[in-house]
């Protein structure tokens, strides 16, 4: 049977994708070949591909001014390209800090020009947030603003777009297609395809065209998304099957409705798990309302002397992957589109039942 | 049914390791989850990931001196990766030039220091070849001497491993794992995997590990061999599905009685082949034979005429990508490890019947 994982990434899969990619995956609809074994540049190939863009493009309501890149190398590698790309004119940026990721996107940035940090972690009454944007000192001269949308492992997300005079850039690894959203906004999104998306070792960068043309001489040709975007994302052979993969995630979101749809079921999901931490005095969750992560649910026992029985006792109901990040411990719930609602449900009533034997 | 499939990359894999790959893709081993839902860090998966490089550095009898990194974006991002890595000290380096592949090397490593280009190709007698090393003008002070070991759109390869004071860096895309090659004579060896390992979208780097400290400041966090060593490859989340793949094939290829095994197979195919070639005056191979490919065969057809009419019937016969690279025409046949020697069987039955019929 299948089991509920709450993986933070890579993460759970729609099994209905799962099952489709292994009825065909020896042979390609009647072609007597994998996907996986297809020439990227192959008539049949390119079709699949150019479908998941489109589609792609529908789900978030992608604007035309807007290119779509699948690329490689996971958010990590855009840490470095997105510097590398933004900076030739002008190698100043203001990134927003919120916890672990953002602060790597700023390591990473700050070896390739000016960084202007803006630490916007608050704590109110022992919980961690985000500041209000009034307290935010932006540069009058950034090429971009840097923000992390929803921080995976602290569990924490932002309420509202950023409003800012320079380009946005976000990273929308743990939080893309999970709710609307107004790309328009955006000078760039990038997001790891590991967690709404598909397998690990896609990476889809989406970027306004006006942005292309400001790369620095040394940027690696293949992280430049002026080239990547000439070619079709097809500069050289890129992960193909975690590219169709993707196109399979991006159809199955179309069947169940769409964004709007799927936002619906995860707000449902995220109030229920929340809703029942709130009222226990056994668990706990770190982080203020407004800022709770829809996606990862990080909480803690309020006897930490039972965590690990805690994972041992939920794995034995097959509810996996509920040990929060290495960095902060504790327990960490990520509910992302793949996550059915019957997964959230269990959990609750495995919780309930834990509390209840170890009160 | 499982055509024969001839493409260059992605290319043919074992048909036995996709129906393994294919009946765990929704529970691997009784977990209850896809390998490709698992957390690159979990237990299970760091298991399966040693494991292909326990099975890969068995295989290839690997020094203990050597690490073996898991990584992405192809033999193109290697392009910049090398040159970043190993310019930090003396940016400079020889390219040795045999065709295509080696010169989009040469290109890149150019943006990054001097290169002084060998260029090795010959024209004997209306076919290219490689010239004789003792024609090499290599410099006192590189860095390193770069070459590509298997020219995969010409089909020209190297019958010798070149002798060089610098260390020896080697594009091998299209040849690892295709015959036993003595590790100890590199410095660094690369190879996409998409048509000897597995799927597209991972690329393995094997390194002497005294090279590791040279890299250029502005090198992207995760291009930096010593990053990526120093973290198991796991710096940031990995194409855990393409490595389980990779490793499901090296498993495969112990079976099959390892390299050299495979290489007799694969000389035995090749054999088949130019044989054929050699012996007809309707088809023509246009390499010199010291420097044939053992993986990629490009032939012609003496009536150029006749090249979609040949493509489209080899088609209706199961053989597919049989079509030359877009950048030289004509056709070519890879045959890499997991085509089996019937395939070449029957393509060199098809082509003699197609010159029969069009003589």
């Amino acid at each position: 049977m299948r089991a509920y994982n709450f993986c933070a990434g890579p993460a759970a899969l729609p099994t209905a994708v799962l099952e489709k990619a292994q009825r065909e995956l020896l042979d390609w609809q009647g072609t007597g070949v994998s996907i996986m074994e297809m020439s990227h540049r192959s008539q049949e190939y390119v079709a699949v591909a150019e479908k998941a863009e489109a589609n792609l493009r529908q789900l978030l309501n992608i604007p035309s001014n807007y290119k779509v890149l699948f690329l490689q190398g996971g958010a990590t590698l855009q840490f470095s390209a997105i510097p590398l790309n933004f900076f030739g004119k002008n190698a100043k940026a203001d990134y927003i800090k919120t916890g672990i990721w953002s602060d790597k996107a700023i390591k990473e940035a700050k070896r390739y020009g000016e960084v202007n940090v803006i630490d916007a972690t608050v704590n109110v009454n022992g919980k961690t947030g985000i500041a209000q944007s009034q307290s935010w000192n932006f540069s009058e001269d950034a090429s971009y603003v840097h923000y992390c949308e929803n921080e995976t492992i602290g569990g924490v997300q932002f309420k509202d777009i950023p409003k800012t005079k320079a380009p946005l850039v976000a990273d929308l690894s743990s939080s893309i297609l999970s709710a609307p959203i107004d790309i328009s906004q955006f000078g760039l999104i990038y997001a790891g395809a590991q967690k709404n998306i598909g397998p690990a070792g896609l990476t889809i960068v989406i970027v306004r065209d006006d942005l292309l043309d400001q790369a620095k001489p040394e940027i690696p040709s293949l992280l430049k998304y002026a080239n990547q975007a000439h070619n079709q994302s097809m500069l050289n052979t890129p992960a193909t099957y975690s590219w169709y993969l993707a196109g399979l995630v991006f159809e199955w979101l179309l069947e169940q409705g769409g964004v709007k749809a799927i936002h619906e079921k995860n707000l449902a999901k995220a109030k229920r798990l929340y809703d029942y931490i709130d009222q226990s005095d056994f668990y706990d969750n770190p982080i203020v309302k407004d800022n709770r992560s829809l996606m990862n649910v990080p909480f803690t026992l309020v006897n930490d002397s039972l965590d690990q029985l805690f994972l041992q006792q939920a794995e034995e109901h097959h509810l996996l992957n509920l040990a929060g990040h290495r960095s902060v411990g504790g327990m960490r719930a990520s509910i992302y589109n793949a996550v059915p609602l019957e997964a959230v449900e269990a959990l609750v009533q495995f919780m309930e039942k834990f509390a209840q034997a170890h009160r």
